[in-house]
């Protein structure tokens, strides 16, 4: 364990290198591309390692599109729920397809996109997820994500050459996406065979133990050669599930009815997923001492769950909370200016290296 | 309407002047002391104007116990959940008084404390509180907020000189404040007859529209007189409220059985506790013509609410975001990437003060 001081991510590479060759294999064996999802993972000290496992990244605003097109290159997709105008030439100079939200949005932009020569696309949005919450489900009504009205989608074809078609929310189950695949073919497969490419979005998650890669890889050949299509996935989480810790200190031990621990950090300024969607942090489980774990924030849910430790916790002991790479980081934000945590990669052959450190004069210069 | 480039927060002086002037006459007529909340609200190029209307400012971190000190002055109070050994002896260099949340804290850090002859204080919980949400309700089950033990607090008297007590939360209603204060008089009279000083926190909406300032005043004022103590409050939402406005574009307006208007903005990254307690914005609702206002992020539930307009919406339209100073730009995130808000302050005499913008190079440098 390393001396650095507390609050930190740190993402390890052995760890990640384990998603990596999982998505090495799928797409040598399916021949669909890989795009890492930047709004889930955009710490670009890491895209050096990650960047022969994938194809390229997809984006959801300008500066994601340009952090991608700069520091990780290979295939760079370019969607926005919605492009300013002031946006779109630059936007255009980084970005190998256009994935438009709407006709509206190609309408209004596909004619300089063209100019350049600009792959085009449209977000397709077939009215089923997999999501179990609301907030995120793509499919909820009046959602604004994509459109579904095939005689609008067709009046497209003349601009553009694919779909991004994004309705999968950590869904591990291959049954489910089989299924719901097949659901696509039946409705939008006449469609389908008009276009080049089908972006199929994130939220498959194929990395996970135990999950059927070759079934998944065989089951995206069968829909290309059907439809004589490239395929695309845009995995997020499944790149990096699982290489990443926040690592806390212990600073304060309360005994108020429960054993509470009150450590260095903050659900809702470090891990927002857990307050957003009400969700505990995976914490240690070992051992009969048990604690809840809790933030140094002034809300008085700050809280990351229940851990189980093999002896009384003290202060200055620390913790790991795993599984912290995915929506974290690119989330941080200064509530309470509690002190960010600092990025640290562990390299494959244990040296930790602080790649960043936030300061006071972050914290000061977020505001003005 | 200045034509800065959106989405920019925008603080208007005129009006934060409103909530200043109830801040200074409830000072003068109760005699107890204000200070700004920092965890509400810590937009530092503000403060030059707010400063002659109140007493100082409380703190929830080391870093806001800073700026605090550095930039508004006046009476500085260090409050934390919880102190690192690390930070104490910087956060003693700036502290007027410190009021730790536990007596192991005090324990802990209470000599080094005395050594600077800092004035100290607890956090008394008194086990109930205003709050409709169990997130941020102070004495919820198990709460880590606070003593509540009499004799626990007794045992502390021969170092502390005051104790804080938090538990309003926008409470506009002075005959619930009046009750609950007199229910800590009832049960902890005895201990706070004991003391110098007494703040009851924040969350206490005295500046809203229509609320008795005079009867909160002279409430405050015999509360002072029967204990022999100085009282403080700690305004955060209070003392900004109804200040500023979040200024957005339209970007696109799609129709899919609402007619749904996507600004350049996003809930999530810049209005995020509209997200996390499922609240609506204060959105236009003059007019005939109603929209769902959307954010531009990947979330489909990054939505501000429902307004209404003279005119149908067209792309370009200025959209003007109401109170939007408190727990906005202090949790502001690069979630997905989308250009975070300018930071800009309207003068008495109108002028537009454009006092921060964010780059791209932040957005990099928020990550590494």
């Amino acid at each position: 364990m390393s001396d650095l001081q507390t609050p930190f991510y740190q993402i390890d590479l052995a760890k990640l290198r384990v998603n990596m060759e999982r998505i090495q294999y799928l797409r040598e064996r399916s021949g669909a591309k890989c795009l890492l999802a930047l709004k889930c993972f955009a710490t670009w000290s890491a895209f050096d390692f990650m960047r022969p496992f994938m194809d390229g990244t997809t984006s959801s605003s300008l500066f994601e599109l340009r952090l991608g097109h700069e520091e990780f290159g290979g295939e760079t997709h370019a969607y926005s729920v919605a492009w300013a105008d002031h946006e779109i030439d630059e936007a255009l100079g980084y970005a190998d397809k256009i994935i438009f939200n709407s006709l509206g949005q190609l309408d209004r932009f596909g004619a300089k996109a063209a100019e350049r020569d600009i792959t085009m696309g449209l977000r397709l949005n077939p009215r089923f997820s997999t999501s179990g919450f609301d907030l995120a489900d793509p499919a909820r009504p009046f959602s604004r994500l994509g459109e579904w009205d095939l005689s609008r989608l067709e009046s497209a074809l003349d601009r553009i050459s694919g779909v991004m078609i994004h309705y999968n929310c950590e869904n591990g189950d291959f049954d489910l996406f089989d299924q719901q695949l097949t659901r696509i073919e039946n409705e939008f497969g006449s469609f389908l065979e008009k276009l080049d490419w089908v972006s199929l979005g994130g939220g498959i998650h194929f990395t996970g133990e135990g999950y059927p890669l070759d079934k998944l890889a065989d089951r995206l050949k069968a829909f290309q050669a059907k439809f004589g299509v490239q395929l695309f996935l845009e995995p997020g989480e499944a790149s990096i599930t699982k290489s990443s810790s926040l690592e806390v200190t212990v600073l304060d031990v309360i005994h108020n009815g429960k054993d509470v621990a009150i450590v260095d950090s903050s659900i809702e300024a470090h891990m927002l997923d857990l307050l957003i969607y009400r969700e505990t942090a995976k914490l240690p489980q070992d051992g009969d001492h048990a604690y809840q774990i809790a933030g140094k924030t002034c809300l008085a849910g700050d809280i990351f769950g229940e851990g189980h430790f093999p002896a009384p916790l003290q202060i200055g002991d620390r913790i790991s909370i795993a599984d912290a790479a995915g929506y974290t980081m690119v989330k941080k934000n200064w509530f309470n200016g509690v002190a960010m945590p600092a990025i640290v990669i562990k390299d494959e052959d244990g040296t930790i290296r602080e790649i960043r450190r936030f300061s006071y004069d972050d914290y000061k210069s977020s505001l003005s």
